[in-house]
């Protein structure tokens, strides 16, 4: 079923992830060119690209765009079948497409990978403008805010003033937040998934001790791997922060049922009466963090769980109330009933919040098993609450 | 307040673990000299030691010991102040001692460490009879059924015959179901705290993902890392490890409440707009990890993570329902309602399944915010529980 991991023996990565580039649907945006792009850190980047991709027409008064944000390990590929630089079909496919809930036969809908990301826009894998080799720990830390800040300078380039509605789950509900906090004459309608207003101590705890995962494993080199080879990369340690995150991003109830107290099949010990024997749930996590290590880059990886953790809508802004009460347009908030890293409490906070002021808000919760990961699995449930939020705006 | 910690550097740990000695209240005994002590995993042990510690006297017809059964990374010393050879004081002071729960000056305690243990009793750091060096990873694997065996031998060499009762919390309580199922005679009765009948996929999940981490820090050494010097030893993977195993132990209400989103006072950047800037639950867990190294074998700790992976009381007994048949006494079950790694319902389904047989079973739940941790600091509703259950044997 799944290769079991010996701990002495190589991490059972054979590849590491490369970028992707122009393939299928996907196009380019560079800005910053004449001018660097300030970010909130104080630091600031010039010749910075976003990498997009767009289902649907535009319409004349170009009222009908919807714009779809990622999560940490996504990318621009909301909806499409797998293809070059796409190893895997969308990751929202079923909620994104014609005739779903972000219906492209009726909206001009956009996904655009975060700054900092890997999949085509500038992260710190790109080439440093001064040297032309990657800007590895170079790369400025970028936070929350200044992904919607170049997610807006697309926004201006595709022609779209305001968006219909934005739309995010996770990470992606976070950027849907500040669009609506930052720009509350550009969005239309918030929809805001699985997510948060801020980091709490323990989603930061989960992230700090992915980092420090990777940090440890040796060839990290202080970010400074990119030319160690398909062999040499931090691939153990970013296979570990990412089993760290697998469990968190599912429940106990579905890895009893998924897995109980099975062994892999090729187990050495049948009994499993052995330290190096192998669980099943240790094979889905020696698959998921080898499935990663293939597609994502490990600095990526840092500067997004780092941009979460900074994640805090109230900075600078007078605290988390007067943030939220900048909010213009009718709210949606989704809750998954059995998401351990992003409970319930985190959105009802948000749909409290905007519900005292008389903001029109809605908030569903989604009864199910698969945690933190049913924002992407539960189509259905997640689709028909979207669908109906936006048909009503 | 903690000490930040920025990846690139050394790890903090200035020191790593020594075993102690005979120190203050600590007795040794060693058996398997003449004839080896098998193991549940097929191999042999010769010359195993305990070290175990007693309060109280043992009465004229040995009816009045009791038993206390530690967890993970506890020890003999469940009681008294720290000293040599114990940094801390007892690790469930306030519910063992004189007037307290587990009364010394009623009962005769006996808290021995665990079978695979690093504070006096064999295990990974212990000479290999034959070369003399740290058995290091030759330890053969251990069971709680093997270190439950160990105690029996103990027992005997005491007098006990019989336990007034057997007391445990978490792996504690681990050891004391299986007391009462592999000795149902010996034991008058069962207090298991916060702990399961079987791991589930989840727990297993934590406990495997710690030992990647361990064993992907490169001065691990494939587990012979004892000559390395106080320097050279895993303490950044075990530190990684224990962080892991820290979150689980606590709750989400409680690190909101205890950190938020606080930095650490020495942050090199004061809104923490930094990669390496450093949240104050960051400095907990970096504080908590560089404290487990200084007094915990990294070899102890992999050897007694998997003997709880392993923990299944059904396993080879036809299942759990027919294991937990067997069980003769009087059981308490206490569940802290904020365990997240033992959830309630681990705790609830071993009350279940004894009341289902018409046995005397008490289930008490905990209200705490303090999560599995809980049944260490709860110590007045835990002691009252435990108070209660021991006074009507």
């Amino acid at each position: 079923m799944y290769e079991p991991f010996h701990g002495d023996g190589p991490y059972p990565a054979s590849g590491a992830w490369v970028p992707g580039d122009a393939a299928g649907n996907r196009r380019f945006f560079t800005f910053a060119v004449d001018r660097p792009f300030s970010l909130e850190c104080g630091e600031r980047l010039s010749e910075v690209t976003m990498a997009y991709e767009t289902w649907g027409e535009l319409n004349d008064d170009a009222s009908n765009a919807v714009l779809v944000c990622h999560a940490w390990t996504g990318d621009s590929h909301a909806a499409g079948p797998a293809g070059r630089g796409h190893p895997t079909p969308g990751w929202w496919e079923g909620v994104v497409g014609p005739g779903h809930a972000v219906d492209s036969s009726r909206h001009f809908v956009v996904c655009v990978n975060v700054l900092g990301g890997c999949q085509g826009s500038t992260g710190p894998a790109s080439p440093h403008p001064v040297d032309g080799r990657p800007y590895a720990l170079r790369f400025p830390v970028v936070t929350i805010r200044d992904m919607v800040r170049a997610q807006a300078l697309l926004a201006d380039h595709l022609g779209v003033a305001r968006w219909h509605a934005v739309v995010g789950g996770s990470m992606g509900g976070m950027q849907a937040l500040e669009w609506a906090i930052m720009f509350p004459r550009r969005v239309g309608g918030l929809a805001a998934i699985a997510t948060n207003a801020e980091a709490s101590a323990q989603q930061i705890a989960w992230g700090a001790i992915g980092r420090r995962a990777l940090w440890m494993d040796p060839n990290f080199a202080g970010g400074d791997y990119y030319e160690a080879g398909p062999d040499g990369g931090p691939w153990r340690g970013l296979a570990v922060a990412r089993q760290i995150a697998q469990v968190t991003f599912r429940s106990d109830t579905k890895f009893n049922e998924k897995f109980g107290r099975g062994l892999v099949e090729d187990n050495v010990f049948e009994d499993g009466i052995d330290l190096f024997s192998c669980f099943d749930v240790e094979g889905y996590l020696d698959y998921h963090g080898d499935k990663l290590v293939r597609r994502f880059d490990a600095n990526s990886y840092l500067y997004i769980g780092k941009a979460m953790d900074l994640h805090d809508v109230g900075r600078a802004r007078g605290g988390l109330d007067q943030a939220l009460a900048r909010i213009a347009c009718p709210v949606l908030t989704v809750s998954i009933d059995s998401d351990i890293l992003y409970p319930a409490y985190q959105q009802e906070f948000i749909h409290q919040s905007v519900a005292g002021r008389d903001q029109r808000t809605e908030h569903v919760v989604v009864g199910s098993a698969e945690g933190h990961d049913g924002f992407l699995i539960e189509t259905v449930a997640v689709g028909s609450a979207i669908e109906g939020f936006l048909r009503r705006l």
